[in-house]
C-alpha cells in the first residue's frame, strides 16, 4: 500500500509543508526509516536525528525552518504515528469459519462471518458475535456471551456467564471468570464462600497476556469501556474499573474496589479491597494504595501518598543514616553547652 | 430450592428472631435483596440499611430490638453467609464421562464417575480420582495422580510425577510442577541444576488462576491440606507451605522456604528463599520477608518488622523533607549559640 | 546408571581422595543420602552434618581432614553437585513423532525426529528444527520458527514471527510475542499503537512458566543468549535482556528498556521503561529501578540507590518515630538554651 503524503495529512488532521505528493509506503522509527518511510518527532530530543534519517517524511509538532524534507505538521505526532501505523498495518478481515476439530455446543448462537481455530470449546447458550476470532485452546464456559469483532488470542479462558463486549481484544493466557478469593475462618479452617457473581468486560476493551479477571461473589465484576490492561494483572472480585482507564503491567486491584475513569495505575501499584480512586488519578509504579484516593491528583509511595511529597520524602531517604549521626552529633554539642551553661550557672 | 429460616438457623448452628416459617430461596448483598431472600450484617457499619433492605430475612450477629423483619443470630454472620450461599448455590455433581477427543494413556487408571472434556492429555501410569473434573486444555504429566472430586479448569499444566489430593480446586492457568530456577555460575555462563524433585498438594487445597508452583530440586514442594492460593502467585522450589495459609494474589516465595500453618501472606508480599515463617504470622501488602518471623506476630514493610513499628515508621515517613529542614535549622541554632559562649568565654 | 567416583572426579574436573572405585548411583541432599548416593557440602554451615550422612562420597572445596568417606574435592561443590546430577538425570532423547491429533500448516517445515504432542497448532511458514518437543496446547503462529532441540512445554502461545533459537525451554504458559502495551490518548480515549515489531530469543534461554515477552512496537524484543527468566515475569516491547542475564520470579521490565550481560534482576523488582542497566549489575528484590544503573554494582530500593547506602538507609527506616521525637526533645532543649543565653544578655 502507498499513499501520498497529503492523503496522510488528511488521515491525520494535519497539514503538509513541502511537497504533499511524495509516496509513503511504511512507518519506522527515524534511525532506522528508510526512503519511502515516514518517522516522527514525538519529542525535541529526537530533533538532532532530523538532519541524518534517510526518511521521505517526518511528523513533527512544529515546523522545521529551512527543511528539505516534507514536514507533516500535527498537535500530536505520536498519535498521528500511531493512526498512520494503524492505517500501514490493518488487513481486512478475512473469517476463515469454524475448524471441525472444536466442540461447540449446539445450543451456542454463532454470528456470521467467524473464526473458530482448532481445539476451540463453546458451551451451552453461548452468543459468538458476528466476526468473532477464537484462537486455538480458547474456553468459553456455558452461557458467556462475545460481541462482534473480539479476538480472543490462544488458550484463553472463560469461566461461565461472563459477559464480553465489542472489539474486545484478549491476549493468551488471561483468565476471565475464575472464582473471587473468598473464605471465612471457622476455627483455623478456611470455609469458601461461593463465587456466585459474574464479569462484564464492555466494548473496545484489550487485556494483556496471563491477566486474570475475577467473578463476583455476588453482583459483577465490572470492566469499562475503553480499558486497557496490560499483563500478569490480578483484577480481583467486584472490582469496577471506568472508563478509558489505564492498569500497567503486574497491577493487583483487591476485591471490591472501585477504579474511576481516566485513571492510570503505574506497573506493579498495588490496590487495597474495598478503596475508591477517583477519576483522572495517576498511580505511581509499586505504589500501595490503602484508602480512598481524591479525583485528578498523582499519588506515589507504599503507602501512596500525594507524587510531589513522595517524591521528596525518597529523595531524603537515602540520607537517613547520616541524618541519625546529625542527630547524635547535636545531641553531643548540646549536652556540652548544657554543662557549660549549668557550671557556668554554678560559678555566679 | 426454598428454605424455611428455621431449617436455615438449624443448618448454621443460629437462632431465630421471629418467624423461623418465612420461606427463603436465596441470598443477596444488603442493597439489593428481594423479598424471599435472606441478607446479612458482617459489620456495624451496614446497620443503618437494615431499616431499607427488602431481604425478607437478615443474619445478625446481635438481636436488633424492635426489628419487624425475622432475624437469624449468630457468631459470626460472614461465615453464616457464607454457608447458606453454599446451600442454595450446590449443584449435585453430574458426571459428563470421557470425551472420545482426548490422549489417555492406556496406562493410566481412572476412577468412577469421572469427567474428562475434550482436548485433555492423561499421561503414563496416572491416576485419576473418582468424580474428578478435567476441563479441556489440561496436561496431566506421566505418574501424577490426583483425587477424588478434585476439579482442574481450563489449560491447567501438570508436570510429571505431581501429586494432587482430595477436593483440590486448580484454577485456569495454574501451573504445578515446572522445574524450579537453579543454576551455578560457571564463568559467566549459567549451569542448569537439574529439577528432579516434585510437588505435592494436599486435600482440601485451591490455587488460583495462572498461579505456578515449581517443582522440587530434590524432595518435594509440599502445599499442606487447607492452604488457600490466590491468582498470580510463586511458589518456588522445596517450598513447604504449613496447613491452612492463605496466600493473597501475586505473592513470591522463594526457594527452599517453610511457612507455617494459619499464616497470611497479604498481595504483592515477597518472601526470601531459606526462610522460616511461624505458624500465625500475618504478613503486609508488599512486603518483603528477608528473614525468619517469629509465630503469632504481624509484620510489614521491606524489609519486614514489626506491623506495628511499622505503622509508626511509615507514617512518619512522609515527613522526612521537614525532618531535614528541621536538622538543619537547628544546626544553624546550635552554631549561633556556640559562638555567643565562646564569644562569652572569651570575654570573660 | 552407575559410576565409579573416579569417573565423575573426571567429568566435573576435581580429585579424589580415598577410594575412587566407589559406585555412585545417584545424587542426593546430605540428611537424605543413602548408600551408594554422592552429596556435596557447598556450605561451610553443612559441615557438621559430614559426620552422620549415609551418603558413599562427598562432594568438598576442601579436604576434610581424617575422613573416612571418600572425598571429591573441587573449586566450585554446587557446580560438580549440578554437573553430577545432570549426567544422572540426563535421559537421552526418544522422539515420540508426530501425533495425528495436531494442526500443521502444510507450508511449514518440520526437522528430523521431532515430538508433537497432541492438539497443537503450527501455523503457516512456520520452520520448526531437529529434535525439537512441543507439548500439549502449544500454538506457533505464522512466520515463526523454533531452533533444534528446543522444548516447549504445555500451552504455551507463540505469536507469529516469531524467532526462538537452539535448546530453549519454555515452561506451560509462557507467552511469547503478545501485543506490547502502547496506547496514545486522544482526548481521553485511548488509541491502540499497532504493535508491527517481533521477539527474538537466542540460543539456551529458558524461560519460567506463565512468563510473557511481548513483541516490539517496531523492530525486535531481544533475549540474548543464555539469558534464564523464572516464572510469571513481564518483558514488555523493545526490551532488550544481555547475555547470561538472570531474571527472577515477577520482575517487570518496562518498554525499550535495555539491561545489560550478566545481570541479575532479583524476584519483584521493577524497571521503568527507557532505562539502561550496565553489565554485571545486581537489583535486589522488590527494588524499583527508575534511571539508568553504571554496570558492576550493586542497588536496592524503590527508588533504587546503592545495595550498602540502601541497607544502612533500611536499618534506619524504622527508628523513624524515634528520630521525630528526638527532634522534638532537642527543639525543646534549645529553646530553653535559648531562652537562658537571652535572660543572661538581658542581665548583663
Amino acid at each position: 500500500m502507498k499513499k501520498k503524503l497529503g492523503e496522510l495529512a488528511a488521515w491525520v488532521g494535519g497539514t503538509v509543508v513541502g511537497d504533499d505528493e511524495v509516496e509513503i509506503s511504511g512507518v519506522a522509527a527515524i534511525d532506522v526509516a528508510q526512503a519511502g518511510e515516514i518517522t516522527f518527532i514525538a519529542h525535541p530530543k529526537f530533533l538532532p536525528k532530523f538532519a541524518e534519517t534517510k526518511a521521505s517524511a517526518v511528523i513533527v509538532s512544529k515546523e522545521i525552518p529551512s527543511s528539505q524534507k516534507p514536514l507533516l505538521c500535527v498537535n500530536n505526532p505520536y498519535l498521528a504515528f500511531a493512526k498512520i501505523l494503524t492505517l500501514f498495518s490493518q488487513k481486512s478481515y478475512q473469517p476463515k469459519g469454524i475448524d471441525p476439530n472444536t466442540w461447540i455446543s449446539p445450543t451456542a448462537q454463532l454470528g456470521q462471518e467467524i473464526t473458530i481455530f482448532p481445539f476451540v470449546l463453546i458451551g451451552e447458550r453461548c452468543r459468538i458475535g458476528d466476526r468473532v476470532t477464537l484462537y486455538p485452546g480458547v474456553f468459553v464456559g456455558e452461557d458467556s456471551s462475545i460481541g462482534e469483532e473480539s479476538v480472543l488470542y490462544p488458550n484463553v479462558s472463560i469461566y461461565p456467564k461472563t459477559v464480553i463486549g465489542k472489539r474486545v481484544i484478549l491476549h493468551s493466557g488471561v483468565v476471565v471468570g475464575a472464582d473471587g478469593f473468598g473464605y471465612v475462618k471457622e476455627g483455623k479452617k478456611n470455609v469458601k464462600i461461593p463465587q456466585m457473581g459474574k464479569v462484564e468486560i464492555e466494548d473496545d476493551v484489550e487485556i494483556g497476556a496471563n491477566t486474570t479477571i475475577d467473578r463476583a461473589t455476588l453482583g459483577k465484576t465490572i470492566i469499562r469501556r475503553g480499558v486497557k490492561i496490560d499483563n500478569l494483572v490480578q483484577v480481583a472480585h467486584n472490582v469496577v474499573i471506568g472508563e478509558d482507564s489505564i492498569i500497567v503491567a503486574q497491577v493487583g486491584i483487591a476485591g471490591s474496589t472501585k477504579i474511576g475513569s481516566n485513571v492510570i495505575l503505574a506497573g506493579q501499584a498495588g490496590v487495597a479491597d474495598h478503596i475508591e480512586i477517583g477519576d483522572n488519578v495517576m498511580v505511581g509504579a509499586q505504589s500501595g494504595v490503602g484508602h480512598d484516593l481524591t479525583s485528578n491528583q498523582a499519588y506515589s509511595g507504599s503507602p501512596a501518598f500525594p507524587h510531589r511529597e513522595w517524591l521528596r520524602a525518597s529523595t531524603a531517604f537515602p540520607k537517613l543514616p547520616e541524618m541519625r549521626k546529625a542527630l547524635m552529633a547535636i545531641e553531643r554539642r548540646l549536652k556540652k553547652i548544657e554543662e557549660a551553661l549549668s557550671s557556668e550557672g554554678k560559678e555566679k
